[in-house]
């Protein structure tokens, strides 16, 4: 234990991404490994979302619309670019991850003409799942569940789009994407990828991997608060044959026309739908600012240190009483899932003594990393409260 | 002019609801008819806001969700059921308009087995014309443009849906929402009411004249903040048969239980889609209160006195210099719209003047007069600083 508390001393302070950790509101009390659900206030938030109602609501009213609001969504967009690997013009921040994650499949079986099945992981977040099914009964498609290691056993001339999340919600497990999106255009297939729980987490390259589109979260790892909006990456070269269900005025190339006949925009803008949610969109725009500056190789180097530490401390401390289910490679994005058959109970006891984590039925403990406000010590401090509490069992 | 003064002074004494404007964060030295766009700021709205992001994110962090957030669309939807006229569980605060009037559009005509027309007002505002054409064009059906006065013509055995504004965007004449529901029903097909321009300003009876299904804005009259998540209302009778496109977790029977297929909700949830916007939609939770205790019935009065006094104005000040657009009878909403061939810019030159109204193509100057918050005072105003700009050109 002595040599745990000089090893995680020792990482903090060498850690050059330590500094971040100042510019989140974070009780020192509390150890936070739920980032992975919702990412932590970054300290600029709660003064940025008060100006945004007492000044620009408030003061500008409804001449804030065209001097700031309406391109928010393009300019959010831009700030999230670099994180996904996008060159500018091709992200913009919209609605819900399910809003999107239906435009996306819409608009892609549209790029797919002819094809009829949408592939879909099997161990998906549900809601890609159920949106999934409802776009292809929309689009007379069918639903083909996947193992993404098999994908080979379903891809074939009938498949349209790929849908596939990065990283695997229950157990972290990381994708390879370049080798996913290869598979599913060679078989002349469109690959649309969900980034709720890579983005912010690991360096990610949308445009050099060809990507057809991409949508995630901005409430995760990226610290926009509770159910910010999220995002769509759609590429320059298919921008203009994208055709995604939600024809709002958003997207519409001349808003403030009241054109009676849908246009869509000729960029991005067409994957908006209708009046952006600003309050949360310029919250979100706040919260982006933490990362000005932020190496993504740095971030991806720290989470793979925290999450191996985090590992080498429930092996020592808790030794068989749990099963790690997170990979121990490098195939893992930023979370950390335990088995237990009494998670459920186990997490609520953590949360009473300030551990906080998550649940996933049925069995499941997460534990996520976000680097940029995570330590070491928080790793340490979460085995052994687990360790404490299992102890205390007998 | 003196007359006018007096009228004013003495109306404004008189006002029942004059106690009112005091609840909003304006600026004495501006006179806003724009609330028919975006509502004025009600003064809880900046404190509450910044209370959820340092409090019930800073502090609670993910513990919010379980505590007080996961059901606030429901429950904020409860503060908005008695403005149209809603027993409870019948409304559901969600998502934008242009995505819930696709939501209720496919909806509804899945209510409409083997009907295959979505009858649009053909006068609507745009971007319900441009959902329709998606959802038909998703639902195997067509879009069939009508003119509210002469539904007649097409309704038949081939509607499916009627999707009617109850107040109309640019001219600000109200329809009749009790004789045309029933004509819809009289041909068997489903009313589909869009309240943007009419929620907040008058009584709506959504229960008793049984309508289908409503959506309805509520950073117009509802002072929600700009772009704050609109609503969705679907009765009890038809909640278990009514199947939206946008099956999102949010709208699970079992949200946590992260089951594979999807199983909407019983109630009114099974509207919802994604994650919940909390920032948002618990800063319209905080606007919304100031509607405790005001009697629609007095804001309807004050509605059509305000705008009668403004026209009066209108009338005396400016003669035929404009065009008094909006119906001059009791079939209006809030808003009074005048037509100018040089609308344009006599908005921005109004504008420049501190009377915010809002300019619709290609020719109509738009003001909207919120009973909360506009005087008969800056009626008076707004009208003397048209006739101001009108005679200094000549």
């Amino acid at each position: 234990m002595t040599e745990l508390n000089a090893r995680a001393a020792k990482l903090d302070a060498e850690d050059p991404l330590g500094y971040l950790r100042a510019e989140f509101d974070l009780d020192p009390a509390v150890v936070y490994l739920d980032g992975n659900s919702l990412g932590a206030p970054p300290r600029q938030v709660a003064g940025r979302v008060e100006e945004v109602v007492r000044e620009q609501w408030g003061r500008r009213l409804i001449r804030s619309w065209p001097e700031r609001w309406w391109v928010a969504p393009e300019r959010v967009g831009e700030k999230i670019a670099p994180l996904v690997g996008a060159a500018p013009g091709q992200v913009v921040v919209a609605d819900s991850t399910s809003v999107n994650v239906f435009k996306a499949l819409v608009g892609a079986v549209r790029l797919a003409p002819g094809r009829r099945e949408i592939v879909v992981d099997a161990t998906t977040f549900p809601t890609d799942g159920y949106v999934a099914e409802s776009a292809a009964e929309l689009t007379g498609t069918m639903v083909v569940p996947a193992v993404v290691d098999e994908l080979d056993d379903v891809l074939s001339e009938r498949t349209a789009v790929v849908l596939l999340n990065q990283v695997d919600y229950k157990t972290g497990r990381l994708h390879d994407m370049a080798a996913a999106t290869e598979k599913i255009h060679a078989a002349g297939a469109r690959a649309v990828w969900d980034l709720c729980h890579s983005v912010g987490v690991l360096p990610i390259e949308l445009d050099a991997l060809g990507v057809d589109v991409a949508v995630g979260c901005t409430y995760k790892f990226l610290n926009g608060g509770p159910g910010s909006p999220a995002f769509i990456y759609v590429p320059h070269h298919l921008q203009a044959e994208f055709h995604q269900p939600l024809p709002g005025w958003g997207g519409h190339r001349d808003p403030f026309a009241m054109e009676s006949s849908y246009a869509p925009a000729p960029g991005i803008a067409r994957a908006r739908a209708g009046t952006p949610d600003i309050l949360s969109l310029l919250a979100l725009d706040a919260a982006l600012e933490v990362w000005d500056g932020v190496d993504m190789t740095a971030v991806r180097a720290k989470g793979l240190a925290l999450t191996g530490f985090f590992i080498e401390c429930v092996d020592e401390l808790l030794g068989r009483a749990v099963e790690v289910v997170t990979p121990r490679g490098e195939w893992r994005g930023h979370q950390v899932s335990l088995r237990h058959h009494d998670a459920s109970t186990l997490v609520a006891e953590l949360t009473a003594r300030d551990v906080i984590g998550d649940y996933r039925p049925p069995d499941v403990l997460r534990f996520g990393f976000a680097p940029l406000y995570v330590t070491y010590g928080d790793a340490l401090r979460a085995a052994r409260a687990l360790a404490d509490l299992l102890a205390e069992r007998g």
